[in-house]
């Protein structure tokens, strides 16, 4: 693994022997994982995705999107949920490698955010990726109705053909039948990875393809991390360590867990953190609340609740060692803010400074904390990066003893609303 | 008050046996607030301010933002947690007021955040304000220095004279010093203000004046608050009820608050709440931990965890009644995904009932909440929501026994950072 995982601050909260004695548990979790035996296994299809992935699909989608970018000057890029955050957390995290802007469409329902979208994209050339298994979650659905229609006052019907790209189910569905009675192009959305784990699927691939990210990259990292985290053991596997970890924080009432992150371009990447383990865990009345915060900004915001609030929280920062960038801070003969101290240092060292104070400042506040490293922000880093948390979470899921695959809850408001809608 | 307060579904969680009882204690937080003899009451200027701006200040102020905007196409804001939240959070609330860009700095330390800012800005004609009492705060302070170097290689001294403004202590600081020496122009940040409550002060008003917002109505909205929050009574005062919901509710386990918004244009209005309430309370041990989802896309992301999660949660929804924007839904001849039935409707009555069928789903799933309506994206509105916020949480604060307006805990972070830097 090139990311690693820091559990150095949690000695005074985590006892070896609590770690040891979860073993067995860890080891039936792992087992039950990959012998397909364990609670929603008919959604492991994850599990070896970056492995089955062929070099041929991904040439496929890399072309794809060499093709689509000939003749589009941005996408937009309709889904909601995991057919959302995930694109967005790899394209804010990737953000120097992308080629051309993604629009979001279909993760709301506001007039005014389509409409000051049109009117931006009134005189581009435009193309639209449309995800939805069903197509009919009502967000997708019906932005889809707006952004076709938007389309079509722009282009012919052959036209759309090449501007419109499904990734649906493979046979049945609204969307399904809307592509193919319009002969849309389209790619599939397998059975077996629900929504929070398809990021590395053609839910994730195809627009990440066409916004020109390297995806064979993304995918070998998760390839080398699925490899490592394959291996059972509290001492070398990571979510192992991970899960194990928190599991034990939330049996002494740890009941929230603060994902900080230090560079803005990873907003995404802990939206889908949460998505991930909160719909995985969130159910029969448990699971760890997940919550985010950006430093340094939310220093000056949540960093005193933080610092002294209720102890019910533990907090995992994920930072990133080499940013590749440089940004020198220049020295100033006045010195009235006593800052020369820093003159000549890269903006993002002081930034790292503030981490390792933070951390220290937490620990001797109360708080328990972890770190994720990432080598870099390149596509590689951030596949090992989803895999490890996919892996982790399907783990603590097992720990927790709910099936960390489904999500029962989230059709309780589409119930109500598709009764107020009118919709049968 | 213009905003209401709909504790309908309370009404399984909240007795009016435990409000009745809480009365004498809403009582003299009140009065311990208005009489400036409870806790911290050196940081109570922001309890009349809107009532005591002067027309002129408000009339020189928009004159200052004609001024500025005829010779710059934006401006860059340099300033950290209550320099920054609350002027985004109008900012983004009022998108549709704002007459030429804003662009933050100071709120991170992120080199390319900056290099990427400065690329943007090379061609423009810019203006800075730079908002901190002290001048010392690391993230304003350094990204100052390099803002200046900038705006150093664009203009001339004489120049940035009219370019550069400082909102700043009026006596003291660094920042004072390097305004009084280059001859900047400056706006004074009262002693009484704490940073969270300062928006409708020079911190925000200055910014918000030069982007173009409505300022008058902002206060005036504001000032309704102030005096119909002054009147003592449960029945009639939307602080006292909303405070001594939340409190209640805290008392019975209920850790965590969810600020629930339906429009993008909010997140930062939630992240203003979170500072305002999260530094007010998190203290002591104790707190109530402020956090916010973004409806509908969090409903297929965090709403599986509000729904059947720890019931260790409640909400407040915060809607707005006429967003004023209109997109109809088109009919579709195939009707494949079967929403004709909302065809040739708004999408934003769409948006209103998903947040009736979430309220309600809520609900059932044994999750309390309350709901804030504003009438309007509108500086009035706005106002109102900003005062009465400020003055729920001061009504909190008291009713926990701690100091609402101090935030000790956040020089935890900034000792051990300055020891990493070298700072005296």
């Amino acid at each position: 693994m090139k990311i690693s995982l820091d559990v150095a601050n949690l000695k005074n909260f985590v006892k070896d022997s609590d770690l040891k004695t979860l073993t067995p548990k860890l080891q039936k979790a792992h087992d039950e994982l990959h012998t397909g035996k364990g609670k929603g296994s008919d959604f492991i299809g994850w599990l070896n995705l970056p492995s089955k992935t062929r070099k041929a699909s991904i040439d496929e989608l890399t072309k794809l999107g060499e093709d689509i970018r000939k003749h589009s000057d941005c996408i937009i890029s309709i889904g909601i949920g995991g057919s959302y955050i995930g694109v967005r957390a790899a394209l804010d995290f990737l953000s120097e490698e992308q080629k051309i802007p993604v629009y979001y469409a279909g993760h709301n329902m506001s007039s005014g955010y389509l409409k000051k979208l049109f009117a931006k994209l009134k005189d581009k050339r435009v193309s639209v990726v449309v995800i939805s298994k069903s197509g009919t979650t009502t967000e997708p659905a019906v932005a889809f109705r707006l952004v076709k229609k938007f389309m079509e006052g722009k282009y012919s019907a052959a036209e759309l053909k090449k501007r419109i790209i499904c990734i649906t189910d493979e046979k049945k569905g609204a969307l399904r039948a809307i592509a193919d009675k319009a002969g849309y192009k389209t790619y599939p959305i397998a059975d077996d990875v629900g929504g929070r784990y398809s990021v590395l699927s053609p839910v994730g691939l195809v627009p990440l393809a066409i916004a020109g990210l390297d995806i064979a990259s993304l995918l070998k990292g998760a390839k080398d991390a699925e490899k490592e985290l394959s291996e059972a053991g509290l001492d070398k596997n990571l979510s192992w360590q991970y899960a194990a970890n928190r599991f034990l924080l939330y049996k002494q009432k740890k009941a929230i867990e603060i994902f900080a992150y230090f560079y803005e371009e990873m907003a995404f990447t802990a939206e889908w953190w949460k998505q991930l383990f909160g719909e995985s865990e969130g159910k029969e009345g448990q699971g760890i609340f997940p919550a985010s915060v950006n430093f340094t900004a939310d220093l000056h915001s949540m960093g005193q609740w933080i610092q002294e609030g209720e102890r019910n929280i533990f907090e995992t920062f994920v930072v990133v060692k080499d940013t590749g960038n440089e940004l020198l801070i220049p020295s100033d003969q006045e010195n009235q803010d006593n800052f020369n101290c820093v003159a000549g240092k890269n903006l993002d060292w002081v930034n790292e400074q503030a981490y390792k104070a933070t951390a220290s400042a937490h620990l001797e506040g109360g708080v328990p904390n972890m770190t994720i490293t990432l080598p870099k922000f390149d596509a590689y880093s951030l596949g090992q990066l989803f895999y490890f948390y996919e892996k982790s979470c399907a783990m603590t899921g097992y720990l927790m003893g709910v099936n960390p695959f489904d999500q029962p809850g989230v059709e309780a408001y589409k119930k109500k609303m598709f009764a107020l809608l009118g919709r049968k």
